[in-house]
Order: structure tokens, then C-alpha cells, then sequence
């Protein structure tokens, strides 16, 4: 790895859980990093508590982690920028940060989705809002729960680029100890199994509302990997990714974390909450698989690929049918060879 | 499906957990089923109490589903075997089994595990021990926890045999509206993944026992399914079949759940018990990963595939390395791309 030029100032744009959790992975990798933040109160307290207000709370921030509410403060002179703002508000907040984006730097996104309407993946929301050339764009993604990496446990993560040198730049920015990360170049894989993930971990979720038991989450788990890889192999993903830590690995995480939001709201409409009341529930935190249902849903009708999990959560949140006949019509489908 | 021959008397041999679980499906699926137990006292238990005393003693067993402790008896008219004796004992029981097994009926093998020494499959040795014809041998599997089933909750399994038909036959039998079973032909991908899956939930076991969360165990199931999947195609198996029910599926359940004896076993180890000490506070009751990465990792070695889960496992069990030690080796792996 001579001569790799490894970013030292690194902005982190959004302080929400992973935003925080990953600025402070870059802190302990001896990074000099900014962390912004919207709220001033919120920068205020990382500054002089080491401790974000809002998200694990409980996690003591490294000392030598700044952060501002100011987006151009937090750009000056940054030789990487991760941006850590949700799916939903990325393209809006893209068009405010990137005229402040330094020229030819890395930037890492921490978003997973894609976009309703135009079926862009999140990365190249950023290429074509942020003028950012794909090769400069960075997916990070894996089996990433972000409690436990803020408490320090060991975790591999991927970070994924169409160019591999700067893949390797980040992996060397950000490697610790605890915080592993591995280089694949298939950006596609990456960001439809960052994406899918939530939508499987929804039904995951109405499937224990129910009462159902691990055999059932365990054929979820197995057929929702099956119908994203058939739809990443469509968009042109590679099939390993889907089967490795981007894949596999982070849908296991989603799908077993009794944390996830995805999964937590799914529980929530078996037991027969609405959509609205449902989400509400969850205190307003957006659970990202009730957009990417949709997105997805469109996506595989574009590319004519059969997602029956994918159109079940779909159905469930948008066309009122009941957790109960969703689950119930996809343990029954008819009899065949597996 | 017209004109299959669907077997009406089955004979199950072995009244443990899964034993008696699928000799419940069966006779829930309106098959007249005997099931033979060793001890007299467990099979009049279940012919007056419809319950078994020693496993799942909460679940009343169908009225219709007769017990013995007379393997001739179990076994005379029976147009079905189910063989639930451990595999660590399927090769003695076959000899005392063998000549009172009717001839041309379908066998179906509920054991996973390959044989120390001769390195065989179950069905292997049910066809070599049991002079039984491969086509004839059906291997059950899935992400099957017997108390879920036990409790009619919604299942898919998986059915493998070489021959088709043999398995729509069972397939057949066993179906009811909570157990679906699938069919495929790849019999090798069932049984090394059925055999592999409780090597790996060893080393979540030891993983959850040193403290560590989610992310590791999804990165040991990634990881794990990948090693298995490279030895199976070695040995001829689809790759299909490990991302399936039988592969990915069974693992993640297995993995899962917190009643798993190898999962509770590594979690021992991990705490500091010595084998055999961890291996007496399971109750006696036998940790199959225990034995299988000894003949897993003779596998690997015959055909050269690399497997360095299976491979830590067998050290911590048998060459005194520590399961600290074991994990972290595993996630400190060199950098590369994944």
C-alpha cells in the first residue's frame, strides 16, 4: 500500500446514529475528522460532552472528533466527505452542500435506497445531483449494527467503489482494531442488497408480530436473498456480492437486530396497527423499507423480475392487505422443486 | 400428481426431538405412523398420554399416531422408513435394522453428519450399512427447529433424493398446512450443509459467549455458508442448494436460536469450560458441531478447500486454543478484497 494517499481531514455530513458512529470509526482510526450536524446544540455537545444528545447516547465520543453546525466550516480543506444524511433528504441536501464539496475528493455514502421515481440507486443520486464522478463515490455497507460498533465491538464492513484505489484510500482511513473494512468494486450489488435488506427485515418483522418463530424468519431471510440477488444480476450485480457481507451478512444483521426499526414496525402492523399508526409508533424515526417496498417494487416490474416478498411488504403497506394473508400467500405458493 | 404411490404405513425409528416431530407431521398428514422407541416406558407413554416424557413434553402428539419399542413390529408393512437414530449411532442401529426393513421402500434419513474415518454422508452409510439403493434415500432438511414445528407453526422443508419421484412421494406424505416440503435432487448440498450448519453455530456460540453481537455472528453465517458452499461444490453439490432452505436457511436458523445445543455449547466454551466440562453442562445431549468439524475438516483436507471457520472450531475442541483467540484470528484475516 505505498504511496496510497490516505485522506487525513474527513468531513462527516449528518450526525444521525451511523453518521455518528462512523465519524467516530474515523476518530479512532486517527483521522482529524468534522462531524456537522444540523442542530448547534447538537454540535455543541459532541464538542464539549463528547456525546451526541439524540443517538447512543451512551457512547463516549473520541476527543478528537469536532464538530460544527456549519456545512462550509465542516468542507473547508476535507480530503474525503461521508455523507451520512438519510436516503429521503439526500438529493435536497446535495444541493446545498455541493458547491462546498472540494474538487477530486472521495465521498462515501452512508445512505441506503433508491429513489422513488427515478429508480437511481443513492450513489448515483449523488454523482448526478452532487456533480461527482462515480469513481470518487464510495458505498459503505455490511453487517453494521451501529450500537455495537460504537461500543466498540469487532465488525467487518465493505466499502465499495467502481475505483478500486479509492476504495483502498477509505479502507486504510478508516481501519481500527474493531472496524474491519474489506474492498469490492460491484457499487450495483452493494446498494440493491443495502436497499432490499430493510424491505425483507419489514416482513421479517410482520412474521414475528404474528407469533411466527425462527424456521419462518429463516425462510424469509433465504428467499428474500434469493429474489434481490435475481434482481441485482439484472442491473448487472454480481452474484458474490450478494452472497458476502454486503449481502448475507447485512440482512442477517437487520433481520436479527431486535433494534431494527424495519423490524420493529413490522411487528407492529401484524399486530394491527395501520401504516400511520404504526409509524407513528415507531417515534417518528422513518423506517426506510416502507419507501424502498415501493422503489424496489418498481424496479423489479422494470427489469421483469418476480420479488414476491418485495410486492407482499408493497401490499401490506399501500393496498391494505393483512400481514396475516401476506405471510400466509408466501408460505403457500404452490408445490415444486425448490 | 395422479397415480404416485404415496406410502400410507411409515415406520419411524427414533423418538427424540425430531423424531417425534415428524413422526407428528406425518401422522397429521393422515399417514398411519408407528413410532419405535428404545425404552418401553417412552413408547406407552405416547400410546396412552400422546406425549413423549423425555423431548418436546409440552406437545400432545395425534391420537393416531402409535408407539412401540418392537422395531419389527414398527418396521412390518411399513412402505416408509424414517431413520431419527443420531448419526453418531446410525451405523450400528442399521445393522440390527437391516433385514426387517421392508425391501423397495423409500428411507428417509433425518441424521446429518459425515462419518468420522470414512468420510461417508448419512445416506451414504444407509446405503452402504443399510444395503439400501441411493434412489431409494431421502434426506430431510431445512430450517426445521423441532419445537416450532412441534407447535404447528408454518414451515418450509426440503426433501433431497436423487430420484425425483421417491421424493415427491414423501413429499406427498409428509405435507400439511403448516410443514411444506420442497423437493430437489442434490443430495450432497443437503447433507454438507445440514452437517456444516452446527460447526458454524458452535462458533456463534463462542462468539455470543466472549459478549459480542450481531455483526460478528452475521459475518461467522456469511462467512460460514461461503466455506461450506466452496467444499460442497468440490464434492458436486449445486451452489443453489446451499443458498436455499437447506443451505442458507437451516444455518441462519440454527444460528439463531438461542435453544441450539451447539450454539449453547460454544457459549460455554467461551466462558471458560473445557470441553468436557461444557459438554456435561448440556445435559449428556450430544453438540453434533463437536464431532463434525473433526470429519468436516478431513473433508476440507482431502479435497483441499481451505475452511477457516471449521478449521478454528476443531482447534478450540480439540488442540486447546482459546475461542478469544479462535475469533480473533477469523476477524483479523489479512486485508483484501472480500
Amino acid at each position: 500500500m505505498d504511496g496510497v494517499d490516505v485522506p487525513g481531514r474527513i468531513a462527516v455530513l449528518g450526525a444521525g446514529s451511523w453518521g455518528t458512529t462512523f465519524a467516530k470509526v474515523l476518530a479512532d482510526a486517527g483521522r482529524e475528522v468534522v462531524l456537522w450536524a444540523r442542530r448547534e446544540s447538537v454540535a455543541a455537545s459532541i464538542r464539549s460532552e463528547h456525546r451526541n444528545p439524540d443517538y447512543l447516547t451512551t457512547a463516549a465520543l473520541p476527543e478528537n472528533l469536532d464538530a460544527t453546525s456549519d456545512f462550509d466550516a465542516a468542507l473547508a480543506g476535507a480530503q474525503a466527505v461521508v455523507l451520512g444524511v438519510p436516503s429521503q433528504s439526500l438529493r435536497e441536501n446535495l444541493q446545498v452542500f455541493r458547491d462546498a464539496v472540494p474538487a477530486g475528493v472521495p465521498v462515501v455514502s452512508l445512505a441506503k435506497g433508491v429513489e422513488i421515481g427515478t429508480g437511481l440507486r443513492m450513489s448515483e443520486v449523488i454523482s448526478s445531483v452532487g456533480r461527482i464522478a462515480p469513481r470518487r463515490v464510495v458505498v459503505l455497507t455490511g453487517p453494521n449494527l451501529a450500537p455495537e460498533i460504537a461500543a466498540g465491538q469487532p465488525t467487518a464492513a465493505v466499502l465499495a467503489c467502481s475505483d478500486h484505489d479509492t476504495a483502498v484510500r477509505m479502507q486504510l482511513a478508516s481501519a481500527t482494531p474493531y472496524f474491519r473494512p474489506y474492498t469490492i468494486t460491484d457499487v450495483v450489488g452493494a446498494e440493491i442488497a443495502g436497499t432490499g435488506k430493510n424491505v425483507i427485515a419489514l416482513a421479517c418483522g410482520m412474521a414475528e408480530g404474528l407469533g411466527l418463530g425462527l424456521n419462518t424468519a429463516a425462510s424469509l431471510i433465504t428467499r428474500g436473498l434469493n429474489e434481490l440477488t435475481r434482481l441485482g444480476e439484472k442491473l448487472g450485480a454480481l452474484p458474490a456480492t450478494l452472497a458476502g457481507l454486503a449481502g448475507l451478512g447485512d440482512l442477517v444483521a437487520t433481520c436479527s437486530s431486535p433494534l431494527s426499526r424495519n423490524r420493529t414496525l413490522g411487528s407492529r402492523l401484524a399486530q394491527g396497527s395501520g401504516l400511520e399508526a404504526a409509524l407513528e409508533a415507531n417515534g417518528g424515526q422513518v423506517a426506510e423499507g416502507v419507501v424502498s417496498c415501493r422503489s424496489m417494487r418498481d424496479l423489479a416490474h422494470r427489469h421483469g423480475v418476480d420479488m414476491p416478498i418485495t410486492d407482499g411488504v408493497y401490499r401490506v403497506c399501500y393496498q391494505h392487505e393483512t400481514p396475516a394473508s401476506m405471510i400466509g400467500v408466501l408460505m403457500n405458493r404452490p408445490y415444486s422443486p425448490e
